[in-house]
C-alpha cells in the first residue's frame, strides 16, 4: 500500500519500472526510450494511424490482398513491427490500420518492398479514400505467445 | 509464377494459408477462425478503438497513469491480448487505443479488474470525451521477439 504522496512522486517513472520489472530485452527497452524522445530522429519508431473507405462491391477482395500483405510484410521485412487491421462494426467499408515502424528509414524501405507494391496497385481502385495520420506511441503492449511473458514498447 | 487466373482462386484463401504457412499454434488458428465467424459468440475476440480527448493541463499525468493500466493489464489478466495507445501527432491531447480482448467475457472481467478501476477513478476528471468504436478485426500482425516468427491473429 502507497501513501498519496508516494504515488504522485512515481507517477511519471512508473511506465519504465514496470517495464524493468517484466524483465524485457535491452533492444525494446532502447525502442521504448527512443519512443518517448521528443527529437526529431530518423531512428525512432514510427506509428501510424490509416484511416480508408474502401468501395463496398471489393471489400472481400480489398481485406483479402489486406491481409496477404500485413501477413509479408511482418514477416519478412525486419523493421515492420507490427500491422493491425479492422473495419468498424457499424460501417464495415471503414478500415482502420494501425502501423509500427522501427523507424522512418523501415518505413521508407517498406514503400519499396514487393508485397507493399503489389497491395498498392492491386487495391488502387478499391480505396475510394485514405487518410494517414501521425501519432507519437504512448505504450504498446501485447501477449507473449504460450508461456511467455507480455512485452511492452 | 502464378497464372493471374490461380492468383484469382488463391485470393480468398491466402490469410488463412499463409497462417498454416507460418507454423502459428492451433490456439491461435482457432482465435482467427473465431474472428471472421459472423456468429454473436462470447467467445469470439472482441477488438475495440477508443478515441478519447484529455484535459491538455492534465496530459502527462493521464499518459502516465494509462501507460501502467495498459502495462498491468496484459501482464496480469489472460484474456487482455493487446492495449496499445498512441496521441495523435498534430493534436497530442487526442489518444486513441486499439483494445484486443480474447472474448467479451475477457472483457467483462477487465472491467472489474483492480488496475481498471484505478484508471477509471484517477482519470475520470481527465477525460473531456470517450468514445469506443466497435470493429471487426481482419488481422493483426506482429512481430516475435529477438529470432522468434511473426504472429497473425
Amino acid at each position: 500500500m502507497q501513501t498519496d504522496e508516494q504515488e504522485f512522486r512515481m507517477k511519471l517513472h512508473r511506465p519504465m519500472m514496470s517495464a524493468i520489472a517484466l524483465g524485457i530485452s535491452a533492444a525494446v527497452l532502447l525502442l521504448a526510450a527512443a519512443a518517448v524522445d521528443a527529437a526529431s530522429d530518423s531512428a525512432r519508431p514510427m506509428v501510424r494511424i490509416a484511416e480508408l473507405e474502401i468501395d463496398p462491391e471489393q471489400l472481400d477482395a480489398y481485406k483479402a490482398i489486406l491481409a496477404e500483405e500485413q501477413e509479408a510484410s511482418v514477416r519478412l521485412e525486419p523493421g515492420v513491427l507490427m500491422l493491425h487491421s479492422v473495419a468498424i462494426a457499424d460501417n464495415p467499408n471503414h478500415i482502420r490500420l494501425l502501423e509500427v515502424y522501427a523507424s522512418r528509414d523501415a518505413y521508407e524501405a517498406h514503400l519499396k518492398a514487393p508485397h507493399f507494391i503489389k497491395y498498392k496497385t492491386s487495391t488502387e481502385k478499391m480505396v475510394k479514400s485514405l487518410r494517414l495520420v501521425e501519432t507519437t506511441p504512448i505504450l504498446l503492449c501485447a501477449k507473449g505467445r504460450a508461456g511467455e511473458p507480455a512485452t511492452c514498447m
